[in-house]
């Protein structure tokens, strides 16, 4: 095997450190140490800004310092001792949720969320410093670096010919939005269905929506800039709460007779996670909260889930990550899933504060950052 | 047809008038006009009481002065123009929620909910009178009386050897708590599940997921008394919440490793069905909710859900109502659902209060009154 015999020293590379919560991103130089027994130390080739790795940078009080990114692509650079499914040169995406194949989660078709968490081992015993000081490792991935070391678990070998700019987006937003329609909200073909949020999540449920044959599709944001880029995907009906003065779930139930049969919350605010279940039918509506918060309840009335619906929640789109990734990617490669078309600007990881700035300004849909010449 | 020609009168009769909130029933002489058209007037054989007759009498402010009670069984008196599915003599349930097989939802396998609502009708223009005021229908179905009107898309013709003071029960509480299992939760065999609340809803539940195939059953209540009837059910397991420190969900989590499969709530509590969601296990878990209470929302952390739990209400126990009782009746009839256990205590309509008295301190499960003879 190419990796027998072959000494991984520690590297010292560029990385965008997040220092604390709600301060810029730093550029340093950090060292990141060989990978460990079953880890794979990647060079990250691109990686896009996700709306998360803004909540923990301006939500999160814990969890500092750390180096942010999670939507990144690679190519193997070594691997640790009991690592047989890579090789240095191997192209591949970081996955925020593990896929061990052994445990009783990922034997059962029902979850996509292995029992065995290698964010755990991450955050605790990261392969980060900087000036001294550990540098804990975000979601296991922390692509914002030009080194990252995962483990195995955590690594999705992919398509050789897959340009690495390109579907580093497959890491998290699209596969989590698409999935989100596809697998956890099973949308049936004919159907009607509203997606709240028009950033790469909730234009991938969009995109996830047509795929399952959805006949209508309403598309929600407050920034109608969002709309052009919905009709891309898919959307066929455009609502922006704030021409209503009416609450939202009413103004579709007027549209479609009732409310849509599946709704798909893509913003992370527990109040409209409330109007998209209202936005539902009655009788069989299904809402999918796909959006992200920590710092509050959502809630509703009873009678809201005993008249007929059902409340979901969906994490990475209800993919097993190291199944479902380079599938993705080749679907992507065959023209079934867009990529592309997320994609709004493209900048280098000495920009990363630029990007972040646009994404808080809901002025992009996805920033790619180059990070090592490949 | 028998019933051309005959000329339907006022009947003057007894039944148990809820002047206001939270007051005792009073036993009155009421005049029952003749059934309208597509209605029926049926003689109240048999009424059992539920918590949803209490809930309306001692949390609800409008909708009195009533005649409450939706869990009966009766013979058809006479019928009004149109109806030529009953015929005087035939033995029927009258149901809380309509069947009209008409509309888009009753074509719909996926909700039990009848886009034609005849409570409206009823509730807006009652078929009763007592000492010259209008006096409400109650769930369209008002079965605390000798004689009640209702439409015929909310009446069930069961079989014509069915016990009447016992398949009364079929009319609410058995078809929610089994079909909240076997219908809503659609329970899978091996699984695991909890029940909280172990009236005759929780216990039908406890029925349902026995009849699924459910390997390991937990019955939880405040009230040790009910755990004996809950074996009886198929309950394997036994938690009173007062004997624990801890919220329930942990303890049942540890003696699950790390959650049921299903848990159902059949209390109406909003803190419960938190705790509820929270005792089955994140990554595929499901909770319904079966109780009922429209005072408060309930709610949990989005991560809750995002973590891969599903959380649904059940209405009837998801039961097209009209398909589903005679079923049942059936079922009851060649010994494969238990309804007889359920009964464990006898009394006439005019020990109404006493038996409300007995469910309030959860003292009973079901008490059946005998209300006009046969
Ligand atoms: N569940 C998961 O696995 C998962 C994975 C990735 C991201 N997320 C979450 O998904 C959400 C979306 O991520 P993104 O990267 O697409 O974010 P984004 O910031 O690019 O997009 C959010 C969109 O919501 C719109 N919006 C904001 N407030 C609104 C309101 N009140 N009404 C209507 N529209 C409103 C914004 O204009 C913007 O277009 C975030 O909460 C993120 O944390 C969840
Ligand atoms: N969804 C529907 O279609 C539907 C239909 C009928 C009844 N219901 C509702 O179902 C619920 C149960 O009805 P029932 O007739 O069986 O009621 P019940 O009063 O006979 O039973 C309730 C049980 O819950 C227990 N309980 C109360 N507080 C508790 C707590 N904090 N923890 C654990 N156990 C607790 C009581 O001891 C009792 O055994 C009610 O809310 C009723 O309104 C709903
Ligand atoms: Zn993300
Ligand atoms: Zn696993
Ligand atoms: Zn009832
Ligand atoms: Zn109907």
């Amino acid at each position: 095997m190419q990796n027998i015999g072959k000494i991984s020293r520690v590297i010292k590379c560029k990385a965008a450190v997040a220092w604390e919560p709600k301060k810029p991103l730093v550029i340093e130089e950090i060292e990141v140490t060989p990978p460990q027994a079953n880890e794979v130390r990647i060079k990250i080739v691109a990686t896009s800004v996700c709306h998360t790795d803004l909540y923990h940078l301006l939500e999160d009080e814990a969890g500092f310092p750390t180096v942010l990114g999670h939507e990144g692509a690679g190519i193997v650079e070594s691997v640790g001792p009991g690592v047989t499914e890579f090789q240095p040169g191997d192209k591949v995406i970081p996955l925020f949720i593990s896929q061990c194949r052994e445990c009783r989660f990922c034997k059962s078709p029902k979850t996509n969320q292995s029992g065995r968490d290698p964010q755990m081992m991450a955050s605790a015993d990261s392969r980060f410093t900087c000036k001294g000081k550990k540098v804990l490792q975000f979601v296991g991935t922390s692509t914002f670096s030009e080194y990252t070391v995962v483990n195995q678990i955590a690594v999705a070998k992919i398509d050789p010919t897959a340009p690495l700019d390109k579907v580093c987006l497959l890491g998290c937003g699209i596969c989590t939005g698409y999935g989100a329609a596809v697998n956890t909200a099973k949308v049936e073909p004919g159907s009607t269905c509203a997606v709240f949020g028009l950033g790469a999540v909730g234009l991938a449920a969009v995109m996830g929506c047509k795929a399952a044959g959805a006949k209508r599709i309403f598309a929600v944001d407050i920034n109608p800039d969002k709309f052009e880029k919905a009709k891309v995907f898919g959307a066929t009906d455009f609502v922006n709460p704030k021409d209503h003065d009416k609450p939202i779930s009413q103004v579709l139930a007027e549209m479609t007779n009732g409310g849509v049969d599946y709704s798909l919350e893509c913003i992370g605010k527990v109040d409209i996670m409330r109007s998209a279940l209202e936005s539902c039918i009655p009788s069989w509506g299904v809402s999918v909260i796909v959006g992200w918060t920590d710092l509050e309840d959502f809630s509703a009335r009873p009678v809201q889930l005993i008249a007929g619906r059902t409340w979901k929640g969906s994490l990475f789109g209800g993919f097993k990550s190291k199944d479902g990734v380079p599938q993705m990617v080749k679907d992507y490669l065959d023209k079934k899933v867009k990529v592309d078309e997320f994609i709004t600007h493209n900048m280098t990881l000495d920009q990363v504060n630029d990007a972040i700035e646009l994404m808080k300004q809901s002025k992009c849909i996805r920033t790619v950052l180059s990070v090592s010449p490949q």
